[in-house]
């Protein structure tokens, strides 16, 4: 697939799979030089490897159903979705994870096929779930009392039995960020395993004549490096799920959650997915043969791991600031307003000379951003060639949870998104306008 | 200005100065009942007192001017920035903050007299200048030495002679969150007063033949409670413009920034207005006193402390989660989307039944948003009554830094925006849609 040089060894599990030096010396992407997209798109600009994207969809796909009978794999589209990203999911066989009516709104504009569509969340609204419901969609995720009510509710007004998963807390701790731990005790999300709570919802969901409860599903925290609390997570959940087979539980379904982690930079990577999905697939077998239940369908909700390396940001490098003897700022014309994790998470990046990846790296500098805050850093100490101005800048696995938490500050215009694929770059957002700024103004 | 019953003591500092409890037994701010507001406009809601914000912009022209000969106060637009907003910052004589060609864009569709307004920034972009030049734009802060190029080029080109002032960073620590501390020497804003950086500035600025040079500019950070750092940076930077007399500096203005912080809690607040106008003109005439200087221009900078307190949020209540023994969960229609303060700084908020702001406090919860992060919490910790789902929550002080850091996050809807006075309310920004969502999306 790839023609041109290779790139340094430690930055390659990094970059998207199609990721060259191309004959200018260039950063290539999908065939197409980074320096012109930057030139033809304008920057910050996000480009995304049709490539990557639908290599690390297969591989999850082969690897999942390499180890068990029924596999599902829904993107969690929280990561970042759009019509274009949709259609390719879609097109690998995909389902979707929605947890809003407005990411439901552009799975139907994709005309994704809204069986494969489940809606997760833990306050969702009456309209969101009636809007989910009327239009087909495959399971909900009960996450709390109100839950059950409200859709059973909005099912027996729609007139069907709205198939459904209900949402434990396994109480597992995933060693990651406390802003992305989601399967404690102590979590807004599902029912505790603990003091009977989950059995009450299970009793309670059982009961109620529109919902039908398929299956169980937990979620323990996003950006894991570990592969064994999924099997804590697995073993306490499906220990529940037998149990629950006194009220009438029939487990057809079993939801592991996602939140395998990606590279973001040299030398910290996550084991590879087969790792994961060994883990996964054997603590499920084995539960499965201890407790007496019958391995049910299994659906997994990668999100970051599927569009994290795929995606790529780029920048035109801008001023410059050497403190002596303190540090070396190099600001781009982006920054938190299009990503925002280092400032929420603390995330490190790598970054790298888009039109001389090759160069040396001659000094170590802080890239920053352009907006008026001084948490808007995008790389903390990085060594790179010393860029002059006009320069484009890469960073590399941006593609998950920086569009999709990109805001408006300093008034700033989100960028626009391209898809690359042999050789050919294709517009799939465009960069906003002022025009767009100032559309819900109100004379 | 208020008839109704009095607010909680603790809570009167962080609400909006027509706060008060109306005949329903209501929330009521500039007299319309907060209840009916969530009503006909949905929620979340964001609700700012036109009273507020006139009394607040009255307050900063009253006590610098009271103090000192010849004073400007401008509004910071990255706390938060609209049509209608800088209508009645136009109205009160306020100048303006821009940092960007949008915020530019958003003054000018405002008519708002662009010699009031000034362009920040450190990696102005080429075309934002040329943009801001073109428009009449009052003055340019010179950040760094490319802005010095870039923007003496820019004027030669427009036939103008630009006037600027130049951003120094005077080493000074104002004890508030590293995000927002600007004023220390490792900072990517302005030039070192150290190592002679400031000096070489000044003499390149004032030899770029389109540049004007009218004055200095510090900014020490954001959202300060102490005085001294003010005094501090006033010191230096003033001892820095004496000096460049010997280059031919002629200080007709300077700016000491903003920063001045707001109460979000019932028990931390800063001082008043008033005692850090008193300390920033007593350092300035002292200063220029000492240093042989006549007392020029001063320009203050206020953002957050224009708006925060005028702004208040409304939320529905939906699901609660009680995870006995650790913590009650009460899950609003908003959340990180609209406020992502809390998860960036560790932002504190208080929070109050606007249905209900005199019901006995029952007991203690969390409030969450409704986004699939565990991070999205809006205030930890919080006394309320025991709310029922479709309840509406008030959360106050969040006029700053809540909607022009807003994201579309799980592809949430931004919230609309009402203004408020004599018991009239008035829609200046609308919902997003799912429309506006989809609106930069390419076939």
């Amino acid at each position: 697939m790839t023609t041109g040089t290779e790139i340094d060894a430690d930055l390659r599990p990094v970059l998207p799979l199609t990721a060259e030096v191309n004959a200018a010396g260039h950063l290539a992407i999908g065939g197409c030089d980074a320096v012109e997209l930057a030139r033809e798109f304008g920057t910050p600009l996000y480009v995304f490897d049709e490539a990557d994207l639908r290599d690390r969809c297969r591989e999850y796909v082969r690897e999942f159903s390499a180890r068990l009978p029924d596999v599902g794999v829904l993107y969690a589209s929280k990561a970042y979705i759009g019509k274009a990203l949709a259609q390719l999911l879609a097109d690998e066989g995909l389902g979707l994870d929605v947890v809003s009516g407005g990411e439901l709104a552009i799975a139907r504009v994709a005309e994704f096929p809204l069986d494969r569509v489940y809606f997760h969340g833990n306050n969702k609204g009456r309209e969101e779930l009636a809007e989910a419901v009327a239009a087909g969609i495959g399971r909900v995720v009960i996450d709390n009392f109100r839950d059950i009510e409200l859709l059973d509710e909005v099912a027996r007004e729609a007139g069907v039995r709205q198939p459904v998963l209900l949402r434990v807390t396994p109480d597992v701790d995933p060693h990651t960020h406390s802003h992305i731990t989601t399967g404690v005790l102590d979590s807004k999300f599902g029912f505790a395993l603990a003091e009977g709570q989950a059995e009450e919802a299970m009793k309670r969901a059982l009961a109620a004549p529109n919902l039908d409860v398929v299956g169980v599903h937990c979620h323990i925290g996003s950006q894991l490096f570990e592969t064994e609390p999924y099997a804590a997570a697995i073993e306490k959940t499906l220990a529940f799920a037998a149990d629950m087979r006194r009220h009438g539980l029939n487990l057809r379904e079993f939801s592991p959650g996602g939140g395998i982690g990606i590279q973001y930079t040299r030398h910290e990577g996550p084991p590879p997915l087969a790792t994961f999905a060994e883990t996964i697939a054997t603590a499920i077998k084995g539960a499965c043969a201890r407790l007496g239940l019958e391995i049910p369908r299994v659906t997994v909700e990668p999100g970051r791991s599927i569009v994290g390396r795929a995606g790529v940001a780029l920048y035109s490098v801008g001023s410059r600031k050497d403190v002596p003897g303190v540090r070396t700022y190099v600001a781009v014309d982006g920054g938190m307003a299009d990503n925002i994790r280092p400032a929420i998470y603390d995330a490190k990046y790598e970054a790298l000379a888009a039109g001389r990846p090759l160069a040396a790296l001659e000094e170590l500098v802080t890239v920053v951003g352009k907006y008026c805050e001084s948490g808007d850093v995008l790389v903390r100490d990085v060594r790179l060639p010393h860029l002059e101005a006009g320069e484009v800048l890469a960073i590399p696995a941006s593609g998950a949870y920086c569009l999709s938490m990109a805001s408006n500050y300093n008034a700033a215009l989100k960028p626009p998104i391209v898809f690359v694929r042999d050789g050919k770059a294709r517009l799939v957002r465009r960069r906003e306008t002022y025009a767009d700024l100032l559309a819900t103004e109100v004379d």
